[in-house]
């Protein structure tokens, strides 16, 4: 499996959808995932089983203030630079990048940091969703240093960090403050044959064929039902956003009123970095680590926590997060209290 | 040559002369370098000539914000780690530590950082003096890179830094901060074969011996002409501080009136991070780069820039800096214009 051209589309809206309202908008990354493999050609998405056991595996990912990135979008190359130091480091070749995160802008970027490193894709993610948080991620539950943490800017400037779990991402985010507040990093860097416990597999394909239902569903409200019917999901609600104060990292719940087949419901959505919780008359139909997703209606476009707007249009679906976050120690790292709420973990069933 | 016991004291109250009011006060970092010696014994100091050719030679310095190293101080274990990661990097031994800067604290704090990391020190350093910046130094003048700037915290964290000459600095100062303001660096590793002229030689040896002179004079104005005696100085005059607003970073002009065989002369002392220089009636007696030193008559101590105040009996003088810092190079680097003043230099000349 190969992206490019129109599955670059179909990807990006897939990784949006993933991003369960978290991790920035894949549709702003998507042009330089366009650029990037118009100049080096397409991207290969390959399982672990096809790479040598003991070739390196490397996380990539943009770091930084996402308004600076908005503006200073880097080159993509900074992954070659960083590919570069991490060959030198452990004295092996990286034969795949892995994408840390493939929920929203991450999950788009990726491929662009690949095509520019010369890389295929493993087809696995560290998240399976999107996550505020370094750490957040399989690769620490399952006990891989992320040391060293490899950062470069656009003009090749490399540094290295070897902090150990609990000041990686301290020390990363001090570095690129530096940097101007923009950079790329990698941290977790693992053999292939230690990936079978560490990652998300099928991350790739899994954001490619939502895309791809999204694409051929005749309306938005059918994507929905065609993603849940196939990703053992469950539909929430269509309805009108009747309340948003969206205020980044803050918890602003927003409102929901059902309309069509759901008038008269209404449902509050907690909203943080991304979408918390879904509360309906004091029962939780769905809470993180699943992924709760909203489309706009006219746009079909998910739309990010912070685009949640008095007014809108929405159909809302939650989609079961990975299995590793479930776990006890999963739902310790990213379960409700990690964000801050007081509710019980619900996990969604399909019906 | 080694350094132990009273010779350490001697040592720190060269440093403070040579500091020029500038880098600290050695007496600050005496306890570090004499607990240091206690744990590791006797620091030797070396020539160039007595050390492998290809064996490399380590800067090592700490950096940081000075109010927060006054109450943290670090363990100077952490040059032990820098020095493990530098021999990695490049794959040969470390042969000597260099001092980067002898004058004031980071003089003396060198030889605990020397005695931690189980090496001689080279009988040299950076700059002869102090000087605030990471690229004031004699190996920037002659073309040595500083990467990678390795730091440590007292944690054993390490960052490496690979960002060219320009954001050297710019990147080690925010990994500090990322440390919690307080840090170790080396940078311009360079092999023994390279530091003839690329060092400032005998820096070591001569703060010991301008100690000596201390410890050896009647008086304090005696110790100041011995010391101008033996190093080619001018003594400027004895007075006192009749004006002095000191603001670290800031020029704020201090003012001394004459006492004594001095009685009705009146001097303007520049001050910024050091003295900068002093101006009688519209002459320049002496500027940056030379080595402006203000004795505090009663106690002996070289006084830091930050240390003068009303009412102080001082004596001063001046000592001519390393020949580097008077070439066109040096003074675009270090010269008057350099630390904002519209001075010509006029270098200090021995009567």
């Amino acid at each position: 499996m190969h992206l490019a051209g129109g599955r670059l589309r179909d990807f990006a809206r897939g990784c949006d959808v993933l991003g369960g309202g978290g991790g920035g908008q894949a549709r702003y990354a998507l042009p330089l995932a366009v650029h990037a493999v118009e100049l080096n050609g397409p991207v290969q998405v390959v399982p672990a089983t096809e790479l040598p056991a003991n070739g390196l595996v490397m996380p990539c990912t943009f770091l930084g203030a996402p308004a600076i990135g908005a503006e200073r979008i880097g080159t993509c190359r900074e992954a070659a630079t960083i590919r570069g130091h991490v060959e030198r480091h452990f004295g092996q070749p990286v034969v795949a990048m892995l994408c840390n995160e493939i929920g929203g802008f991450h999950g788009a970027a990726s491929v662009a940091l690949a095509a520019h490193a010369g890389l295929p894709m493993l087809d696995a993610d560290g998240m399976g969703r999107a996550f505020p948080g370094m750490s957040r991620v399989a690769m620490h539950l399952a006990g891989v240093t992320p040391d060293p943490v490899v950062l470069a800017d656009e003009h090749d400037r490399v540094v290295a960090v070897h902090a150990g779990d609990g000041w990686a991402e301290r020390m990363a985010r001090s570095v690129v403050v530096g940097f101007g507040d923009r950079g790329v990093s990698s941290e977790y860097v693992m053999t292939v044959d230690q990936v079978a416990d560490a990652v998300i597999t099928g991350s790739v394909s899994k954001a490619l064929r939502i895309g791809e239902l999204i694409g051929a569903a005749a309306s938005v409200p059918d994507a929905a039902r065609a993603i849940v019917a196939e990703f053992d999901g469950v539909l929430i609600a269509e309805g009108r956003v009747t309340a948003a104060l969206p205020e980044p990292g803050r918890h602003t719940p927003a409102t929901i009123e059902g309309t069509g087949a759901d008038e008269g419901r209404t449902l509050r959505l907690e909203v943080g970095h991304e979408y918390l919780a879904v509360i309906e008359d004091g029962q939780v139909l769905a809470t993180v680590p699943d992924i709760i997703t909203v489309f706009d209606t006219y746009t079909g476009e998910a739309l990010g926590a912070e685009e949640l707007r008095y007014g809108q249009r929405v159909v809302a679906f939650a989609l079961p997060c990975p299995d590793v976050w479930r776990t006890p120690a999963g739902l310790d790292l990213v379960g409700p209290a990690a964000f801050g709420l007081d509710l019980p973990y619900r996990p969604v069933v399909a019906s």
